[in-house]
């Protein structure tokens, strides 16, 4: 998927949200512990009741991978159930691998042949060698650290040479390596305000925001200053919308929050004229 | 294992060896591919001929992830294998893992807790939240990425604010985090000339250092300027040790090379009076 047709989800289903599924075994309906894969069988339910207003599901695989095998056997079913009866959606491995470079490649190797994501979360310190292995699958994304919505981000992300500050060097550099179809970067909603400089350097590339809800960032302000021609924004929510309810029911409030989400950004999107 | 313990068993062995378990599939021996398990066959044998002459084993978890649920099922079984069977050796999960505080809890739930891995390496972007989950286990111990092997390395880590290195500015915000018995720092051989640098920030915390060997980096060098008053090194050697021959000998052959490392780390050790 290109960048023009994820603004042609985006507007077919008014909304550029993207679900987080941060499925924490200790945090899902305990009634689901007793199926055979609680994890998977949350995800799907969650799914099925948010994809009329989500445009992308972010997997985070500490999540899954803290379950050890059995963790990734529901990270794949998820995936897979994703990808069969939603084919449209965006499935983002937020991983934030990045190694040497035939580490890398295996690493792609991982996420986009094994499996099949359609994209993928990289962490720039070890830079372009790390990063590029993954870019050299066709329609595929890397969607690099660039700010993040953390405390931490203030202690290496702002080291500033001659007014150039990391991220924006992470920026500058890296654009160079793909191409506004297959590079995102991540901008915490925390530091919304820096959107606007952010705009400056990667005024097309889509931005991959966590950090909307619990964490504390506006989804107001994100749009304002990070929404351009082509929207360019995934707007992750993950805890607001898939543990907004424990009971039987949990699925319908999720997708109750989902679809208020999703009001709320057709609201920017037509402020904007971008539907 | 604090950091006196693992000098004891540097002296013990005469070595400041880490083998590396980079065992790619498409590399091991073919006649092995008949085996149950084959991944997991050829490190049993490589960790059996080898383990006379390595304080360390560093498992590069890409090389597993690739292969899916059974690559962590070899992962897993190499990892009790050598907890089992060599009990006094350090085990290092090499991750590169890092994200905000609640995500990377889980990830050190999963190599501290449902595996036992004795230490993992850490990527340093997303700053101190990130890390300090990790810290958090006793006896435990915290790679993390200082100045890298790679090309890659020269994009970010010499980002300089005030003649301060992202690298060095890594180095002294990091060591306050932790100490000396649980982090650690990874710093590329390829860059021995920097250990010097590096020793004048932490002179006293281990390094961890990739890169002798395919990727051109010298031991002797390593020793020279990284050296400390407990050694303060492990040196990681992987393709050149367990990829040395590709006959039914392959572990012979690579016990051998890791002999004539052992022997090599023995002379820099006897001339600095460490043992």
């Amino acid at each position: 998927m290109d960048h023009l047709s994820l603004f042609k989800a985006i507007v077919a289903k008014r909304s550029f949200l993207c679900v987080g599924l941060d499925s924490e075994i200790e945090k899902i309906p305990s009634f689901l512990l007793k199926t055979k894969d609680p994890v998977f069988e949350f995800n799907k339910r969650i799914v099925d009741s948010t994809s009329k207003y989500a445009v992308a599901y972010k997997l985070n695989i500490a999540f899954y991978e803290c379950n050890g095998p059995s963790g990734w056997k529901s990270l794949g079913l998820t995936l897979s159930y994703i990808k069969k009866n939603y084919p449209g959606i965006l499935v983002i491995a937020d991983a934030k691998r990045g190694d040497i470079g035939n580490t890398s490649k295996m690493y792609a190797r991982a996420f986009f042949e094994r499996m099949n994501f359609d994209a993928i979360t990289v962490a720039p310190y070890m830079g372009e060698d790390s990063v590029t292995p993954f870019l050299a699958y066709k329609d595929k994304w890397v969607i690099l650290l660039a700010l993040t919505s953390n405390k931490g981000a203030d202690d290496f992300q702002y080291h500033n040479e001659d007014g150039i500050r990391l991220f924006e060097r992470v920026l500058t550099l890296s654009r160079k390596w793909g191409s506004t179809d297959n590079i995102m970067y991540v901008v915490g909603a925390t530091r919304a305000e820096m959107l606007k400089e952010i705009r400056k350097i990667v005024p097309e590339h889509f931005l991959l925001v966590p950090g909307v809800g619990t964490q504390g960032g506006s989804l107001k302000e994100v749009a304002k200053y990070g929404l351009n021609s082509k929207c360019g924004l995934l707007v992750n929510l993950s805890r607001g919308i898939i543990f907004a309810d424990n009971s039987d029911s949990f699925d319908k409030v999720a997708g109750e929050k989902a679809a208020e989400t999703q009001k709320e950004m057709e609201l920017y999107l037509s402020e904007r004229n971008l539907i």
